[in-house]
């Protein structure tokens, strides 16, 4: 038998006598852990040399100034730009280039915040979006939600609340995201009222609007304004909405006149290149990351030009492809190691940066799920992403939201919160007396120092089964997607809904009704 | 439809089109990536700060100088470490207290080497150790096995032959290991040549030896000395010993007799707390740290009390506990945080170290078994880890060593191959030509860039389904498991036994049958 083996065995036979008694409680408490986001006690991993990154963002500088971007469809984002110094070549009646001279976008940025709060309907609850802070989101987009019961269909609304549930059930997340699945059930020119009214009923985080059309990020905000008062929203941030370029290095008017919409209003905005590399952005990463930079810096500065000092969050996301089948491939190294530069780039800058998730191909809340998700979010936590979109729920290339997934997600986002709390160093935690007070060869079960630390020192799982073979085997050899399955309907049996001000309810469901009832259902 | 969504889709449909004849080969292959060791291309995660770590160091100096470390049954090594100014304190007939001067085991380490070569039998795969390199090996010491076909058992000689093989055919592994799991089925007395001969005959690769009993330390060296020359092996390291101390702070006579015959023969050791916090070593991460340098380093300087310049390797094992159950747990966060420090503590002694692995309780190669994997392997890969043993087979807390997360730890290890290359950056991979070929809002797929990079840009997983879901669904819905359970069986048919020398091959036999000839069975 390997020593290795033994040790572990005798440890193990050693604990099951002494102070189990004192050692009990539901799984998944570490109550220490939890906080409304995190602060990052830990250093970023930094990839990259500063000759390397200064190469990365002049190759950003050169896009920007010798290929430029295309703007369509939105001719008063066209006159800002040009207004401060972009050189617009008309392409179409509609659609113009816009060209940059080195540094412009950067001087532009100047004036957007390092670091911002989002203020969520319960006040203990708002985030910080920026520095040291890291703020976990659930996953969003998908149109089709999986679990193993049903297998995948068609997200509806009944879905999105779920989700909402799970996530405010979970104290790991701390933002409730914004299209955590897509309600197809309900006409696509109304469906963001229930979006965003389930939100705020089912949550009390903070959260994000719609984007998918001005008139729908403008009936976001308005609900933000009956939630908190219009003057509250007009000086602070309450709401964000999350921005794709079309790349390569295109912005559509749609996306231009949301991102308008939302600082307008004074609210945050999330500027996200997705570039799957080979289809829409240079398959080495090091072009990939220049482009992201250059789209979401652009993206950004957009909000400055319309109200200086608007909260403005660059972005990635990044994926490779497979090149045997063209199909996205997500989790893999390259675009992690692409994530950790990212965050270089985003500080460099001075910028708050979503980056990364719990990204998967996989379809199914399995080995190959996790291992993924893991690839991909560990640079997101190293990098110093700063709001992590896709933080659960991540499955199927992002096409399906999957409850079991969720769950496993969410645990793992709790294990994130012990590892970026670090390594404390002192002397209690030293612990020179805890082996000094029996010496070489005794365990530390009963010294002072162990039974000071027992409650606190390890993170405690609520999904894992760290069962010997034994006890797992006589329990009927249950796997994680298994147990996943349960404890979704667990939680989502003992989901409390938190209190909201019934006044208020009620003139959101008014606004709703009135702006439901003002036209047809479209479907497109 | 939530806009990332729609471009994948987009992506994913335009790809369908092109270039998808010119890309077409066997999943898996990224001949570009295979080594016969990695050589670290991304600079080490380092956690804490300089005087954090002089904090630590001083802790492990005054754990030696203070406390001690216990000694066991073996005087030589009392003699070699009061001969070289230890403080012995007599406990019994036969067991002894050291203390040490705060640094004198460094001032003894001085002769180690920063770096060595172990030689395998077939040159090219001969591996180093120390320094940039890093070294996958399969995990170790697991007395049961495990499929999916035929459940958990105790495991057999052609078990532990199945997993030379299996690691043979993978080029994500670069060292055969050792005790792969337990051959139960062979006395306990006999086995290891046995091991070692599976090792010689159905892989060339290095490999590791048995460290038992003494005399199965030396029949390890001397079938080494018949397979390399007894002169080459004076002179060079053809094998390793992976020794544990008996923690907290105790060496075994078993264990210091072994260290010495490797040592005597020149040959590699690897020193090894094996700290499952709470148990046998301090709950906080610092302390474990602390004691986990102060054992290894000890047991590493007998070597260079036996032949200075011996090749030794620190080493360290960190585990966490389940405070409810007790039992042991693995792959989670502050054990990946410790191992970080670790690496930094390595390089301040200028020594290699053998860290972390795929560790995990689960007892499924399920979502667990990955989340958790991915948890202490990603800190073996940052942490600048020489040789990591563990790197593929291990669950249930390292009692099984599972056939299917063997092959799914392999490709793990592949994509590993990617992550440690890191991110050139230049000219050609900044791409600028890339995006400015085509401009704005055009794809990318057969610009003369993706032309020229297809074939390498990312890791082409061999077990990942990257395919679209539907597609997934109509080949049958397999999760990673399943298809795990096929390719190992695959890897089995097709693997094809290495040429060895008939007359050393006899020899070997010889040997092995004379030993086994000259004592009864012994099952201790």
């Amino acid at each position: 038998m390997g020593h290795v083996t033994e040790t572990a065995r005798k440890a193990r036979r050693r604990s099951r006598g002494g102070d189990q008694a004192a050692r009990s409680g539901a799984p998944g408490q570490n109550p220490q852990l939890e906080v409304p986001f995190i602060t990052r006690g830990i250093p970023t991993y930094d990839l990259l040399g500063d000759d390397s990154l200064a190469q990365i963002e002049a190759t950003a500088d050169r896009i920007l100034a010798e290929i430029g971007i295309e703007f369509r469809d939105d001719p008063e984002t066209v006159r800002l730009f040009r207004t401060a110094g972009g050189h617009v070549n008309d392409l179409t009646a509609d659609s113009w280039n816009i060209k940059f001279e080195p540094g412009m976008i950067r001087d532009i940025l100047k004036t957007a915040p390092a670091r911002f709060t989002q203020h969520a309907r319960n006040p203990a609850r708002s985030v910080e979006i920026g520095g040291e802070a890291v703020v976990f989101a659930p996953s969003y987009g998908s149109p089709f939600v999986m679990d193993l019961d049903k297998g995948r269909r068609y997200g509806t609304i009944e879905d999105f609340r779920n989700f909402i549930k799970l996530g405010q059930s979970s104290p790991w997340l701390h933002h409730s995201g914004g299209t955590i699945c897509e309600p197809t059930d309900i006409a696509v020119n109304k469906r963001h009222l229930d979006m965003v009214y389930s939100h705020i009923r089912y949550s009390d985080r903070a959260f994000l609007g719609s984007i998918t059309a001005p008139e729908r990020a403008e009936d976001s905000i308005e609900m933000c304004r009956i939630l908190f008062g219009a003057d509250f929203v007009d000086q602070n941030c309450v709401i964000m909405g999350n921005f794709n370029t079309t790349s390569p290095l295109v912005l559509d008017g749609v996306t231009t006149q949301g991102i308008r919409a939302y600082a307008r209003a004074g609210q945050g905005s999330i500027h996200l290149p997705f570039l799957l590399g080979g289809a829409v952005s240079p398959l080495t990463m090091a072009g990939s990351v220049a482009q992201c930079l250059a789209e979401s810096m652009v993206s950004c500065a957009l909000t400055q030009l319309v109200r200086p000092g608007a909260p403005a969050v660059l972005a990635s996301f990044l994926s490779s492809m497979s090149l045997r089948s063209g199909s996205p491939t997500f989790g893999t190294p390259e675009p992690a190691l692409g994530s950790l530069v990212m965050g270089q780039l985003a500080r460099r800058l001075n910028m708050p940066l979503r980056c990364a998730g719990n990204f998967s191909t996989s379809k199914l809340p399995d080995a190959q799920a996790m291992q993924q998700s893991m690839m991909s979010m560990m640079s997101a936590v190293q990098c110093g992403a700063n709001y992590v979109l896709h933080s659960a729920g991540f499955l199927d290339g992002l096409l399906s939201m999957s409850y079991e997934k969720f769950i496993m997600d969410t645990d793992l986002c709790g294990a994130l919160h012990a590892y970026l709390k670090g390594i404390e160093v002192n002397e209690d935690t030293l612990a020179f007396d805890a082996l000094a007070e029996k010496g070489p060869g005794e365990h530390l079960f009963s010294t002072a120092h162990t039974m000071r630390h027992y409650k606190t020192a390890y993170w405690d799982s609520a999904m894992d089964d760290n069962q010997p073979w034994e006890t797992w085997d006589e329990q009927g050899g249950i796997d994680a997607a298994t147990r996943a399955n349960s404890r979704w309907k667990e939680q989502l049996n003992a989901y409390q809904t938190p209190p909201l001000d019934p006044g208020k309810d009620e003139a959101l469901q008014e606004f709703m009704a009135k702006k439901k009832a003002s036209m047809p259902d479209a479907w497109y």
